[in-house]
C-alpha cells in the first residue's frame, strides 16, 4: 500500500521504485568458508611458504622440472590473489544493486553448501567402496616386486581420490565465489564505461581460471612428488618411475566424480529456474526477462552462478586433470618401451599447463581499461577485444609449446622426435581453433544455419523443432571429420618420430595423440576465462535490469551478455573436442592398466565377440539414457517452478503492481531441493553401470572359460559410450545454441520480431534447447571422461 | 456455383454433397503393369509350370530340401492369388468412394513409376560400378581352385544384385498395388460390418505379405539352385557348397539398395504431405483431418500407400533376404569347420521361412467374417482378433521351428545340438514378443509414459517436446537390455551345442545367434500383414471421411485406424529388433568374406587402433548425419506444401465453401518431385561413405605399411553405425509414436480435449514426431542392413 502511494506521488522517480526495496540482504556464507575468507592472506602466505619448502625438497630429490612447475603454479596463485584484490576493490554500486547481488550470493552459496554436502557424503561412501575393493584385489607384479603391498596401494588410491574430489570442489567453489562477487561490480562498472565492465568481468573470470588450472597442475605435481619420495621410486628394488602415473588415476576419478554431480546439479538448477521463470513470466504474464516481479528471477540468476561458473570450473578442472594423468601414463609406457629417460615424457604435460598459466595470464592482462574510462566512450565490440587477447595467448602458446617439446622431448635416440611432437601440438591448437569456428558457424545468427531455423519458425512450433533437431544432428559431421583427421595425423606424426621399442617397432603414435590433446588444451586457462565471462556478464545484466538502471547501462550489459553467449557456446565446442581427444588417451591408459593388473598383454578389444558387441551396445545406450534422465529432470523441476510461480501470482495479486514482494527464497529453495534430488539418478547411472556391467561379464567369463571378458566388455562399453557421447553432446549443445540464437535473431526484428507467431515458435525452440545445451550436453562432457577414469580405478573389479 | 445452388436446395442430402463430385477419375497405370495385370492368371500359370519344372530339375540335382522350399513358395503364391481374387471380388462402394480411391491410386502409381524409374537408373549405374570393381579385383583361392574366374564372379555378383533389386521393386509394387485397391473395398465393407472390413483389410495385407516373403525365399532358392547346378558345386575340383552362399550377397545388396530409396522417398512423401496438410488445414484453417477442402489431402492419402505399404514391403523383403543370406554364410562356415554335412545348415533359413509362409497363412485365414456379416453387429475390438491370429501363428511357429531344427540341424557329431538351436529359436520368438510389448508400453496411451507427455503438454509446446525427446531417449534402454540378453544367451546355447571344430573348440555360437534371428523372423509374414493393415485402414478412413459417409461407418474405420496405428508402431519395434540381431550376423559374414578375399584370417577388429577408432566415430556420425538429412528433407518439402496450400486457399476462396475444387494433383506433383529430389542426398550418403572411407584407409594403410587397414576401419564403421543406428531408430520411432498417441489421448477429452492449449502443444509434438517415426526411423532400419550388405559386396575395394 505504501509502495503504491509512493509510486503515485513521486512522479519522475517512479521508474526508480519499480523494484522491491527490502530485498533479502543476509548473505550467508558457511562458517568454514568465512574462516577461510577471513584469514585469506595469512593462509595463503603459509601455503606459499610450505609450497616453497616443498619445491626445494622435491627439487633436490625428484626432478628440476617439478621445481619449475611448482614455481609457476605458486606465481599464478600470487597473480590470482592480485586479481582478487583488484576485483574486490571495485565498488559494488548503489544499494539496490547490492541487495540483489546479496540475494543471488545467498542463494548460490546456500545451494552450493547443500549440494557439496551431498556430494561429499557420496564421495566418502565411494572412497570406502574403493578401499574395500583395493584391499581385496590382487596386486600387479611391479607393485609386488617393489614391495608396494595391497594396503598401501589401497590407501594411495583412496587418498588420491579424496584429494581429487576436494580440489575439484574447491575449483567449483572458487568459480562461484568469484562470480557472485564480480557480477555486481560489473554492473556497477557498466554505469561508467563498457570497457571497464569488460575488464572487471574478464579479470574475475581470469582469476578463477588461473586458480582452477593451477590447482589441477599443482595437485598432480604434489601427489607425484610425494609418491616419488615416499616410495623411493627408482631406487634399486623399488617401483619404477614409469609406473608412478598409474597411482594418480584416483585423483582424476575424484575430480570427475565431483564434476559430474556439480554439473548435473548445477545444470538442472539453472535450466529448471530459467525454463520455469520464462514459461510463466514471459509466456503467460508477458513480463520481460529478469523482471523483479517474477518470483523465479533470483533463482534464475543464482542458476547462472551454480550451473555455469561452479560447474564449468569443476568440469575444466577435471578435463585438465584427466588429460594430464593419461598423458603421463602414456609417456611413461612409451619411454619404458623405448628404454629412454622417462622423466621428460612423464612431466611434459605438467610443463605444458604451467606455460598455459603464463601465456593465459598475459592474455588476461592484455585486456585493459582505456584511459578515458571516466568518459562514456562509444561501445567497442567486446568480442574483438576478447579475440585479440585470445590471439596473443595462442601465439605465445605455440612458441612455449615448441620450447617445451625441445626442452623435454629431445632424446639422443631420436633427435628429431621433438619436432614431430611440436607439430602434433600445433595440430591440437589448430583443431581447437577449427572447433571454435565450426561451433560459431552453427550457432551464430550471422550464418545460414541459425537463419534457417528462424525461417522455419514462421511456419510454426513444429517446423522450428524439426529444423533445430536436424541442424543439431547435422552439426556433428564437421567436428567428427576434424577430430578424425587430427587423431590420425597426430598418431602418424608420433609414429614416424623415430622412437623405436626394443624390437624396432615405432611406438610414438599414441603419445603423438596425447601431445595433440595437450596442444588443444594449451590455452585452457584463457578459454576458461572467456567462458566464465559469460555467466558473470549475464548476471550483471540481470542485476542492471532488476535494479532498473538507465537504458545506457542496460545497453552496455546487453552487449556483454550477447558476447558471453557466443563465448559460452564456443567454449563448449572446445570442451567437447578436448574430451574426444582425451578419451582416446584414457582408453589407451585403461588398456595399459588392465595388462598391468592381469599380468598379460591386453592390446585388443575385439568387437566381433558377441559379449564385447553387447558391451558396446550397452555403452551407447548408457549415453542415451543419461541424456534422457538429465533432460527430463529439468522438465520435472521446471514444472514445480511453474506451479510455484503461478501460485504466488494467484495468492499475491499485488506482485504484478509492485505492491507485494514475491517470495524469491521459496523458488530458490524449491529448485535447489529438486535439483539435488534429480541429480542422483543420472549421476548414479553413469557411475554404477560400468561397474555392474564389468562385474557381471567377469562372472560370465569365469563360468564360460573366457579370461578378461569383464575387462574387454568394459573397454567396448567405454569406447562406444565415448563415441556416442561425443556425438550426442555435439548434437545437444549445437541444437540448443542454435535455437537460442534463432530466437535472438527474431528479436532483432527479423521475420516479424518480438511478439510475432514466429517469435513464439522460436521461444519454444529456445525452451527445448535449454536443458539440451546447459544440462545434458555439458554433463556428457564429464561423463565421457568419468567413464574412463572410473574404469581405470575400478579395473580390479573386472579382472 | 451449381454446387452451391444444389446444396442450398437439397436439404437433407446437403451433407452428402459436402464433397467435390468431379474428382479426377483417370486411373493411370503404366503400360507394362497393365499388360501384366491383363494377363495376370496366364502369366502366373506359366510361372507355376516353370516353377514346377525347376523344382523337379533341381530336386534331382541339388537337395530334396529345396523341393520342399519351392513347393511351399508356389503354394503360397497360389494362396495369394486366391486372396487377390477374394479381395478384388469385394465391391468398391458408391461412385464418390471410387472417385477418391481412383485419385489416390492415380497419385500413388504415378509416384511409384517415377520413383522406381529413378531407382532403376541408379541401380543400373551401380551395377556397372560393381562389374568394373569385380573385373579388376583379385579372386579368392577357393574360386581360383574351382575355376571360377574373375569375370564369372563379376557377372554372378551383378546378376544377383539386379535380381535382388528387381524382386525388391516387385515386392514394393505389390504392397502398393494391393493397398490402393483394398482401401476403397475396406471403406465399402465398413458400411456393412466392422468384422467384414477387418477381414478385407487383413486379407489384403496378408496377400502382399505372402508375396513379399515368398519372393524373398524363392529368389534366394532359385539363385542358390542355379549356381549349384551351373557351377557343378561339390563335384571334384569345383567350388565347395559352403562357399556358395557368399555368391548370394549381391542379391541382399540389391534388395537393400532399392529398399533404402523406396523407404526414403516414400517416407519423405508421406510425412511432407501429412505435415503440410495439417499445418495449413488443421492449425491455420481449423478444418478436420482428411477434409476434402484441403488441397493436400489426396497427397496425404497417397503418401500412406507409397510411404507405408510400398516402402514397408521393400523393407521387410530386404530384412528377410539379408537375414537368410547371412545365416546361410554362417551355417556354411560352421559346417565346414566342424566337417559335417553342410546342406542342412545352409538351407535351414529357407525352410524356416517356408514354414513362416504356412503358419502365417493359417493365422491370416483365422480372421474370418462372422456369419451375421449382413447385420450391423456391435463392434468387437479388432486388436483382440488380430492378437488371436498372432497367438495362433506363434504357437504354430514354435512347433514348426522345433520340427525344422530336428529335421535339418540334427547331426551325428552332436546329437543334442538341434535342441540347443531350437531353444535359440525360442529365444528369438520370445525376444520378438517382448519387443512388441515394450514398444506398446512406450507408445500406447493406456500406459504411464504417453500420459506423462500429455500432462507436460499442459505447460506448453516446449515442455511437450522436452518430455517426448526424453521419453524417446529413455525408451532405448529396455530393448537394448533385451537384445543383449538374447545375443549372449543364444550365443552360449549355440556355443555349448556340442559342435566342435577340428581343434576341438566349440564353434556353434554365432550360428546360435543366427538361429535366434530366424526365430524372431519366423512369423514375419503375419507381422507384415498386421503392418500393412495399418495404412490400408488409414486410407479407408480417409475415403470414408472424404466421401462424407454416415457417422456409424466412420466409427468403424476410426476403430480400425486406431488399431492400425498400434500395429504399425509395434511392428517397428519388431523390425528394429530383427535388424539389430541380423546386423551382428552380417558383420560376422563380412569378416568371413574379408578373410576369404585376403587369404588370411580376419578375426578381430581392434578399436584400440586409432584409425579403427576413427572408423567407429565416422560410422556413428554417418547415422546422425543421415537422420538429420532425412528429417530436414521432410521439413523442407512440407514447407513447399504449406506454401502451395496457402496459395490455393488465397487464389480460390471458393474452396472453403465447397464452391471450387482444390487442385489435388498439383500438391501430389509437388510432393512427388520434391521427395524424389530429397531422397538422393541421404541415400547417396549411406551408400557412398562406407566405400570412400574404406578406400581412403586402404590407401593410407598401403603407404603406412598397415595391411587390411581399410577392411578393419570399415568393420568398425559398420559396427558403430549399427549400434548408433539401432539406438537412434529406437529413439526416433518411440518418440514419434508417443507424441502421436499423446495427441490422441488428449483428443479423447483428457486435459481439456480438442482445441485446448494442451492439444495445440500435443499437435506440435505430433508434427515433430512425423518425420522421426515415418521417415528417418524406418529408413535407419534399412541403412543398418544396407551398410552390412554394401560392405560385403564392396569388400574388394577395401583390400
Amino acid at each position: 500500500m505504501d509502495d503504491d502511494m509512493e509510486s503515485g506521488s513521486l512522479g519522475p522517480y517512479q521508474d526508480k521504485l519499480r523494484t522491491f526495496p527490502n530485498m533479502r540482504s543476509k548473505a550467508y556464507t558457511p562458517l568454514i568458508f568465512r574462516i577461510l575468507l577471513g584469514i585469506n592472506t595469512r593462509v595463503l602466505f603459509i601455503l606459499l611458504l610450505l609450497g616453497l619448502g616443498a619445491v626445494f625438497y622435491v627439487g633436490a630429490s625428484t626432478s628440476p622440472i617439478l621445481v619449475f612447475v611448482f614455481s609457476v603454479c605458486i606465481l599464478s596463485f600470487l597473480v590470482s590473489i592480485y586479481l582478487t584484490k583488484w576485483v574486490l576493490a571495485k565498488d559494488e554500486g548503489p544499494p539496490e544493486m547490492v541487495q540483489i547481488s546479496d540475494a543471488i550470493r545467498d542463494g548460490a552459496e546456500g545451494f552450493f553448501r547443500t549440494q557439496y554436502g551431498s556430494i561429499s557424503k557420496m564421495a566418502m561412501l565411494l572412497a570406502l567402496v574403493i578401499l574395500c575393493i583395493y584391499l581385496f584385489r590382487s596386486t600387479t607384479p611391479q607393485q609386488e616386486s617393489s614391495g608396494l603391498g595391497r594396503s598401501s596401494s589401497a590407501y594411495i588410491t583412496v587418498a588420491a581420490f579424496l584429494l581429487g574430489a576436494l580440489c575439484s570442489g574447491i575449483a567449483g567453489y572458487v568459480g562461484m565465489w568469484v562470480s557472485v562477487r564480480a557480477n555486481v561490480r560489473v554492473s556497477s562498472a557498466a554505469r561508467r564505461s563498457a570497457r571497464e565492465a569488460l575488464q572487471v568481468a574478464t579479470r574475475a573470470g581470469g582469476l578463477s581460471a588461473l586458480v582452477v588450472v593451477g590447482m589441477a597442475v599443482l595437485g598432480i605435481a604434489i601427489l607425484y612428488a610425494t609418491f616419488y619420495v615416499w616410495l623411493g621410486v627408482d631406487t634399486p628394488g623399488a617401483m619404477k618411475v614409469t609406473d608412478l602415473p598409474l597411482l594418480l588415476v584416483g585423483y582424476g576419478f575424484g575430480a570427475s566424480f565431483v564434476a559430474l554431480f556439480a554439473q548435473l546439479g548445477g545444470g538442472i538448477f539453472t535450466k529448471a529456474a530459467d525454463v520455469g521463470a520464462d514459461l510463466v513470466g514471459k509466456v503467460e504474464q508477458g513480463i520481460p526477462e529478469d523482471d523483479p516481479r517474477n518470483p523465479a528471477v533470483i533463482a534464475d540468476l543464482v542458476g547462472d552462478n551454480v550451473g555455469d561458473c561452479a560447474a564449468r570450473g569443476a568440469d575444466l578442472f577435471e578435463s585438465i586433470a584427466a588429460e594430464i594423468i593419461s598423458a603421463m601414463i602414456l609417456g611413461g609406457t612409451m619411454a619404458q618401451r623405448c628404454k629412454i629417460d622417462p622423466s621428460g615424457f612423464i612431466l611434459f604435460p605438467l610443463v605444458v599447463h604451467s606455460f598455459d598459466l603464463v601465456v593465459s595470464s598475459v592474455g588476461i592482462f592484455s585486456i585493459r581499461g582505456t584511459r578515458e574510462s571516466g568518459v562514456k566512450a562509444p561501445i567497442e565490440d567486446p568480442m574483438t577485444i576478447l579475440q585479440k587477447g585470445y590471439s596473443i595467448t595462442i601465439v605465445l602458446a605455440v612458441l612455449t609449446f615448441g620450447l617445451s617439446t625441445r626442452w623435454l622431448l629431445y632424446t639422443e635416440q631420436a633427435p628429431s622426435a621433438w619436432f614431430n611432437f611440436a607439430l602434433c601440438g600445433l595440430i591440437g591448437i589448430i583443431t581447437a581453433y577449427i572447433f571454435v569456428w565450426i561451433t560459431k558457424y552453427y550457432t551464430d545468427y550471422k550464418h545460414e544455419p541459425v537463419r534457417a531455423i528462424a525461417l522455419s519458425s514462421s511456419t510454426g512450433h513444429g517446423t522450428n523443432i524439426i529444423a533445430g533437431v536436424s541442424l543439431g544432428l547435422e552439426s556433428t559431421a564437421l567436428p567428427v571429420l576434424v577430430i578424425s583427421v587430427s587423431i590420425v595425423s597426430a598418431f602418424w606424426l608420433g609414429h614416424s618420430s623415430g622412437l623405436l621399442d626394443e624390437a624396432g617397432n615405432p611406438t610414438g603414435g599414441l603419445f603423438g595423440t596425447a601431445v595433440a590433446t595437450m596442444g588443444m588444451l594449451s590455452t585452457a586457462a584463457y578459454v576458461l576465462t572467456m567462458d566464465m565471462f559469460g555467466p558473470i556478464a549475464d548476471n550483471a545484466g540481470g542485476i542492471v535490469e532488476m535494479s532498473q538502471q538507465p537504458e545506457s547501462v542496460r545497453e552496455i550489459t546487453d552487449v556483454l551478455d550477447a558476447v558471453g553467449n557466443t563465448t559460452k557456446a564456443t567454449t563448449k565446442g572446445f570442451a567437447i573436442g578436448s574430451a574426444a581427444l582425451a578419451s582416446f588417451l584414457l582408453f589407451s591408459a585403461y588398456m595399459d592398466e588392465v595388462s598391468a593388473f592381469a599380468h598379460e598383454p591386453f592390446k585388443q578389444v575385439d568387437i566381433a565377440i558377441p559379449e564385447v558387441f553387447v558391451g558396446g551396445l550397452l555403452g551407447s545406450m548408457l549415453i542415451f539414457l543419461f541424456s534422457a534422465w538429465a533432460c527430463s529432470a529439468v522438465g520435472r523441476t521446471a514444472q514445480e517452478v511453474v506451479n510455484e510461480v503461478r501460485r504466488q501470482f494467484i495468492e499475491r495479486p499485488g506482485i504484478m503492481e509492485y505492491k507485494e514482494k514475491p517470495d524469491y527464497g521459496r523458488c530458490v529453495a524449491i529448485v535447489a531441493s529438486a535439483s539435488l534430488r534429480e541429480m542422483i539418478k543420472p549421476g548414479a547411472l553413469a557411475i554404477i553401470s560400468p561397474i555392474v556391467v564389468g562385474f557381471l561379464f567377469r562372472i560370465l567369463g569365469y563360468y564360460t572359460g573366457h579370461p578378461l571378458l569383464g575387462a574387454k566388455v568394459v573397454a567396448a562399453l567405454l569406447m562406444f559410450a565415448t563415441v556416442s557421447g561425443i556425438l550426442m553432446a555435439l548434437f545437444l549443445n549445437t541444437a540448443g545454441g542454435a535455437w537460442d540464437n534463432a530466437k535472438k535473431y527474431i528479436e532483432t526484428g527479423a521475420l516479424g520480431g518480438k511478439g510475432s507467431d514466429a517469435h513464439k515458435a522460436a521461444v519454444t525452440g529456445d525452451t527445448v534447447g535449454d536443458p539440451f545445451k546447459d544440462t545434458a550436453g555439458p554433463s556428457l562432457h564429464v561423463v565421457i571422461k568419468m567413464l574412463a577414469t572410473i574404469t581405470l580405478v575400478m579395473a580390479p573389479v573386472f579382472l
